[in-house]
């Protein structure tokens, strides 16, 4: 076999065994990912530790065989050794092989960011690009209500913090300790550990949500208009111009 | 009578008869999905019991008799009878003919299904056209930000459980209990049933967040916007040119 | 002073009086329901329900008035008296001057309706046209998101009191019971009353808060999205022709 | 050096310092808040409260040494002193000058509105005129949808008092703490201190929910959408005639 074709099967875009290897070793990533989840589960690790270990060994085989196959078959050797996407395969098999305890767990989580070739596997490149276009348009924006966001989220910890310290020293005991209710409470998510009791840091807090959960939430709607518009952009340039648009 | 009829008063289209029967039969499955619930209140089961299981049966026989006169005045039988909305027509009845026990009422609620019907009776057929039309725009975008969510998630509940699992060994017990958490964080629901008490836990709380709300909030934004572009559309294609539009 | 004067001091239209009368009034108007919700404070009951009282009989009398002048002032007086202005204006003052309990403020709280003329005073006419519009573009859309709603409320009620009811009887104890949590849950309020414990309960949450959330999202995006295309239809119908906008 | 290049150094417009200064000082408004939050932790309280006051020691003089450069080298000097930046310039060290205890410590806090001037130093104006422009555009929508959040959170808050106060005459004692429940329901934050547990309650929870959140989430909504709409504007505007535009 060619170095070419060993490249294309393993990408998925060889003609005869077409994408069914490049969707094996995505299932197997993502295999490996509930593996190391169900690893912590206790139940699982008495009886089963030994499958898990085993499961991993393959793993690591198939990742490690797969590299060593790219570095063969690549023509810029070095240029795909020293790529983000070359380390990022190295990192996927390397910490495994060196630490199989579940302490290490975390990293082998690293493998999750080679899912983005599954993108392109699912033909959904367009997709991304668009998603990517849609980022850098409102990447200004994004950037100035990140610093709103942080701002607000500090003065209504420094806010709440004045208003409920001595009725709750323990929930509000220091600023940083107020700002986690900060965070908390503008992203809407309450869990309910902490809250204000005292009237005061309860109508700051009604001021503070009507203020402040739009600089948070803007973000999103923002993002998605863009994306909206990028779709847009795309049909009229991409399209062959002919009959007025039916879908 | 005949067959076209029987048809064309069961769908709502008989110039006489009306939607009258039709919205009947829409009543009556709104009323059993009613009952059913109902049915599980203890203090309702031991005075009523008897009244549940009469409706029931009246319900049963209404859909059958709708059935059977389905299969009768359709011209393409084995069609209807085969088709998905014929099984569906056949599932709402056939179930509780066999059992009629609570432990089986779930599958009663099959027949909300048929309340699709109720659409096109309200002369809204056009308003679903355009969700469809909405959904298969973004189909793309939902489904990159469907696994970019499931990959937040899946990242969220390993970190936390790394912050977390000393701390709190019995709320974030395992990676599979921890994902319990990620899930309702980055939706901000936050019933509060589990939530990060260490420092660490705590600001990878409020990154994850921020970076995670947007992935989990944005496709609801494509949705809206996606439905919006289509209503413009149907405006432009569907109405005859004129003075210009006044709504 | 001539009838037609008199109803323009009472609706601001007047060009010497202006807006004081009517500000006057709208203040009034909010000024009760502030004291309908002060009434209910323990403590002001006990030292302050004097106070109470006699601002309720200045308002009462001031709201008398103005329904007198009114039905004096207006040309068609059958036809105001049977409008719905009209009966909300003699709402505003009849029930209180009929029982003066505390157990009857809740039908005081109907004045606020009158706080619809406020639009009207702070020239935002256009404002509210726009809102009205909007809301009559995606009519149909908020009928289909709103049944589409519900339905998957039910299903989500049905489905959690299957995973949950055995593990907890008192929390999810019947469907009606489920119910509650399906609308705390969709909505992402999530109090922490009511949350699954089991397994098999918390993935069927997790599911069907990725299906459910948009539905209960969308309309609001919606909403947004019909308001800034009627804001867009403003702008190009009602300025006149010119060099290009610049705000 | 002259008073102009003293003042391009400020702020951050001299060709050769560039805006190293400009960022410097930013930087230590940044840490100031930093400073202010962690003087609050018990732990550090005891340890090091001795570098706190020599940080805060070492920012006044900075700020005051900044502010009178800056008095110095303005050519309208009593324009400067009595602009608002001037003012809040003068603020970010007159107090700390004048009391030095922790209790005074969130009047420091007002020197995060300096940061504004960080989005000028990060070429980012342009961002900060559209949010402004996008805010005046959607002006009559945010006061109209403000009102309507007040009136809709009134009205849950004195239902729910009507349907609770009895069954939890703590949670729910009068109309201002019932208020209190719903804007924690109304903004979705749901912490779980205050929840309805009648049934009447609780149907009216649903009720409210449904009909209250769009009124409470369309703004973000509103100004996302007028974002996105200044943005084209920008671009049509500003770029020059060319070929079309490919981003």
């Amino acid at each position: 076999m060619t170095p070419a074709r060993v490249l294309a099967i393993l990408d998925g875009r060889d003609p005869v065994v077409g994408r069914k290897v490049a969707f094996a070793i995505n299932a197997l990533i993502v295999l490996t990912a509930v593996s190391v989840a169900l690893e912590t589960v206790p139940s699982l690790q008495s009886c089963c530790n030994f499958a898990f270990v085993g499961f991993e060994v393959l793993a690591v085989g198939v990742f490690g065989i797969e590299y060593a196959l790219r570095v063969w078959a690549t023509p810029d050797r070095r240029g795909y050794v020293l790529s983000l996407g070359g380390i990022i395969d190295l990192l996927s098999f390397l910490p495994s092989l060196l630490v199989l305890g579940t302490e290490w767990s975390t990293i082998r989580t690293l493998r999750l960011v080679r899912l983005i070739r599954l993108f392109r596997l699912l033909r959904m490149t367009l997709a991304l690009d668009r998603l990517q276009a849609a980022l850098r348009d409102v990447r200004e924006e994004l950037v100035v209500f990140g610093m709103l966001a942080l701002i607000v989220i500090y003065l209504a910890g420094v806010g709440i913090y004045h208003f409920e310290h001595t009725a709750q020293p323990e929930a509000f005991g220091s600023i940083p300790e107020s700002l986690w209710w900060a965070v908390v409470s503008l992203t809407t998510v309450g869990y309910g550990d902490v809250y204000p009791i005292t009237g005061g840091g309860r109508l700051f807090t009604a001021v503070i949500l009507f203020l402040g959960l739009g600089i948070v939430a803007v973000p999103t709607g923002l993002i998605a208009s863009a994306l909206a518009a990028q779709r847009d952009h795309d049909r009229t340039v991409h399209r062959p111009p002919g009959p007025p648009d039916d879908a």
